[in-house]
């Protein structure tokens, strides 16, 4: 916090963003939030009514609590010092800490693990040389003279060196006055990088929908630059199952190049926000769903579309990046963190070796809730296991008015007096729902008794009758982004039926398998893109989330994506992903005795009972 | 040898070519040997007037000693059953041992390393397997099915899998009914053969100008086919130098196509012979001289071709076949045997290792001769290795009517009472000279005195004056398979002069490095294409090779390729290239200060003195 001058305006800091900016006396944190380019969720726009701009006051002088504040933050809440953003007046230099669950979707992806909590401690490591030129009486070959080098400076012996590195060597070392420094993994030299070039990683959350990369610095662990792409195999097929078709009738090499395609852009674009060489990334990890895996490798998919669902591979692989046509740096290496079963992939592996679970003393139960949502259970030294088709209703496909979390999409809503309040990405007219947005509408629709526990929708001012059944108008034609109203149909209700019911169905095999009910649950670890942005209350208000106090609950974003930086910077966090993979005990829903009937009974909206 | 019933001709056999045929009585084993397909150099014609068709008769009833036998074959080689072929009558079953230089050209090759003299201990194992297929109660990924069964059967862990072999992995399992055997190099899965089929391995010496193939059964050692083509690059220079002017003008690509497109082809056409599949072949080993490493590897040779001549690479290398473009098993691997310097490469190293020079207890010399000829002094532990430009006039080039060593090339002559008589490779009439046959001219004409010490031509009767020069007529018009006369000119002789100077400083500069002179060397190792076929006494008569007792010279043949077949097997062998790669003290002739005057005193013609 910089030392303010008398006279001078207080100075606002919103962690974990590291952004600031000087406040007028007496304006609100909201305000202020605003201006320092922080997104902070206002349903309400600021009038203490939603509830939602949830900060926690670390230091600094505030005006005392509002009686909103009292009515929507719970004694422990107070106790720790969280406010209600809109209601706090600035009073002096503050230190604000933005819980996740307050920003807008479009700030979340910046704030997932700005911070790294392991030790650095890569595969790859660079070390600087300098080396002597040949001479008529120093007829070292290039690669002996490197070796005898690393080994007086750095006792490092018996090496060898990648084939495409060898391949540049001689130019590389010649172009840079025999100086820079030279990359290794393991035994092996796999780069040189010149002088005052550092060693990048990059890091590949690949859902089927969306992509994240994240840019680090393998000498520091330092986050770079993050950036999230839509995976371009959706025109093959929205889901897992429907791209495995694809490949199966068509062959996969469209589908492979096309995500390979799209890292490459990733790669370079990252490099480019950055001012760095796409030459200079040593060594990327990829996580992904099995299917996604396989796809990206190009390894044939056939038997994981046909019961009994058996993956090609489920190990850890470490291969060369080119062999899959990866333009990072020509001898950099390609990590894949190991999968679990035929639809537990390495994204989960990756997700549980980012939030802890598989190290939980208490019951816990994690969740990536996607177009395919993995789930497990941590319970006395197990982790179970399980797969379950959500499908694409929580991306805000196969929704009427759905969309993806995008510019303009409505992603928090409630229904105030028949009036609906509602916050949309990047605060503009809304031209539709992205998943929270649905989820919301549907536990608002039902809190309000305009929707019945099974979906069916009843009269009211807002409910018409349109060609395909009834639907609610959320967003009156003027108020809208698009020329027409904005709804939410029945159909919308059934689509998040059949997802809410394959979840929670999950979550009730996992607990029966451990002798467990929902109450036993001691944290509830909510990771994936859909997962990130959604409102807990809603997730419990329909039955899908278990029953419990909103502290257990934690909402931790692209975890898999962490866990992927995570596996990139620490060689020993990948060797406990390989524990985790093996420790895991895979569930197989479809084959199991109550799934049926789980499921059935799982579409039910309304909380669990 | 068959049992042989009353009545039945003698049967008589050739090793090691492991033929065979039944001859009459009475008749002589040349004859038989031409009837067994066994090629012995008779430049007489079987007149006992050459003493070129040396044998050695191990067993069997022969006639008694001939007057020219006693007058050819010295005290040592009688008592060591040697006889003349030609002169020995069939006077019952014979088992006959022919010495490599009494064979023609034609079948040297076949006969090298018939014998691998290493225990088979190769890089590749293949281990027999056969897999409980899955199903709903065991659903594990075919990767780690195969790694619990070898770990299971042959207690083989902590494994990786080859990544092309993992995307080809699913439908290999599932075509063969999940039985095969899968082949391990170290602790890397690389490939899976279908039952029955055996691994293979291909060794390569990549000369300048030939390069010659082996197909070796990876399992037992045995050699299954053996092939030698012309290196296409020649269309690109014919020596080392040209080839990296042109690599440096034009690029290296088309060089590095054309050598990887003639492995391809060699391999293919050694598996059809023996009706193997390429993806059979698991490991190559590749020997060659430096600047065809560098150029088959696509490694930049502009650093070799200029002062001071470093090689990018001297280590031994292991890389994916696939990464050169070589198409032998898709997860096959490349070994290349460690380079000593710019102009001592791993074909040296395989030489000495399959000579053994490098453990030779008495100084011992090792000569590689062809357009560049590596020289190794074996002496007291020291190993000190030189490389001369000896030039193409010893694979025929450069010289007038010179040719390589193919179908009608005389490949050894002598001058008798003015008539030449010649012997060509396939017995056809005469169309130019290989090297072996330039050598002898030189060495004759010497002998007779029509050439003298500088090279000057007198007149003789042969001798004619033609546009550029004197030349001597070898063979006339109505003799030659050409429609003119067969010469070697003063020109010609200039020519061997030079190479033979190249290679004879390289020799003394050597030996005066060790304190040695000629007579010290108790062993002299020629191999090398042009090495194998040359006439130890015209070497010496020309003062190219030291004044020996000719029983201290010794011709293996392409060593270079055996030692490529030996590292091929034995994981042992190539540590041991490795050790004699780092041992050899190199000494570098261009840059030595008695070069220039060695050079020009051994340019004279005429015994060492």
């Amino acid at each position: 916090m910089k030392r303010r001058q008398r006279g001078e305006d207080p100075h606002i800091e919103f962690e974990p963003l590291g952004r600031g900016c000087d406040s007028a006396l007496g304006s609100s944190l909201l305000e202020a939030a605003r201006e320092a380019g922080v997104g902070l969720v206002a349903l309400c726009g600021g009038q203490g009514r939603c509830g939602r701009c949830k900060v926690q006051v670390i230091s600094g002088a505030v005006s005392p609590l509002s009686v909103p504040e009292r009515e929507f933050l719970s004694e422990k809440e107070l106790a720790l010092g969280f406010r209600l953003a809109c209601q706090v007046r600035v009073c002096g230099d503050i230190k604000v800490l933005v819980p996740l669950e307050s920003l807008t979707a479009a700030q979340r992806m910046q704030v997932e693990g700005l911070e790294l909590p392991v030790p650095v401690e890569p595969a790859v490591v660079a070390y600087d040389l300098h080396l002597p030129p040949p001479t008529l009486e120093d007829l070292r070959s290039d690669g002996s003279r490197l070796q005898a080098r690393l080994a007086e400076e750095y006792a490092l012996a018996d090496l060898s060196f990648d084939f495409e590195l060898l391949r540049r060597l001689p130019d590389l070392l010649r172009g840079n006055e025999w100086s820079g420094s030279v990359a290794l993994r393991g035994r092996e030299v796999i780069g040189f990088l010149p002088q005052g070039r550092e060693p990048l990683g990059l890091a590949i959350d690949l859902g089927t929908t969306k992509i994240a990369g994240y840019l680090v610095n393998l000498a520091t662990g330092q986050l770079l630059a993050a950036k999230g792409v839509l995976n371009p195999q959706i025109r093959y097929g929205e889901d897992v199952m429907s791209r495995i078709s694809y490949a199966m009738k068509e062959g996969a090499t469209r589908l492979q190049e096309a995500v390979v395609g799209a890292f490459n852009d990733l790669a370079q674009a990252l490099c480019d926000e950055c001012e760095m060489e796409v030459d200079q990334i040593l060594e990327a990890v990829v996580v992904g769903n099995t299917a996604m895996h396989h796809l990206f490798l190009g390894l044939p998919v056939a038997q994981l579309g046909l019961a009994p669902y058996v993956p090609a591979v489920s190990e850890a692989l470490d291969i060369k990046a080119r062999d899959v046509g990866l333009s990072i740096a020509p001898g950099g290496y390609l990590h894949l963190l190991p999968n679990i079963a035929g639809f537990v992939g390495a994204d989960h592996v990756a997700m549980l070796l980012a939030t802890g679970i598989h190290e939980a003393e208490q019951p816990t139960l994690g969740l990536d809730i996607g177009t395919n949502t993995e789930i497990t259970l941590s319970v006395g030294g197990r982790l179970l296991s399980c797969s379950c088709a959500s499908g694409p209703a929580f991306e805000g496909a196969h929704i009427k008015d759905g969309m993806r979390a995008a510019s303009g999409a409505i992603e928090r809503l409630r229904i105030v007096s028949s009036q609906v309040e509602y916050q949309t990405i990047g605060d503009l007219p809304p031209v539709g729902l992205c998943g929270s947005g649905v989820l919301d509408a549907v536990a608002e629709l039902l809190r309000l008794g305009i929707v019945d526990e099974k979906g069916a929708m009843r009269d009211h001012p807002r409910v018409r009758r349109a060609d395909r059944g009834k639907e609610f108008v959320l967003v009156e034609e003027r108020e809208s982004g698009l020329d027409r109203e904005i709804v939410i149909t029945r159909r919308d209700i059934g689509e998040i039926q059949l997802a809410k019911g394959a979840v929670r169905a999950g979550i009730n095999i996992l607990l029966s398998e451990a002798g467990l009910t929902d109450l036993d649950l001691e944290e509830v670890i909510i990771a994936g893109a859909f997962g990130n942005y959604i409102g807990i209350e809603s997730g419990m208000a329909i039955g899908m989330l278990p029953p419990l106090p909103p502290e257990r609950f934690k909402q931790v974003g692209n975890a898999a994506g962490m866990g992927a930086k995570i596996a990139l910077i620490s060689k020993k966090m990948r060797a406990q992903a390989a524990q985790i993979a093996r420790r895991v005990e895979y569930v197989e829903l479809t084959n199991h005795a109550s799934f049926a009937e789980e499921f059935t009974r799982s579409m039910r909206l309304g909380p669990a009972r």
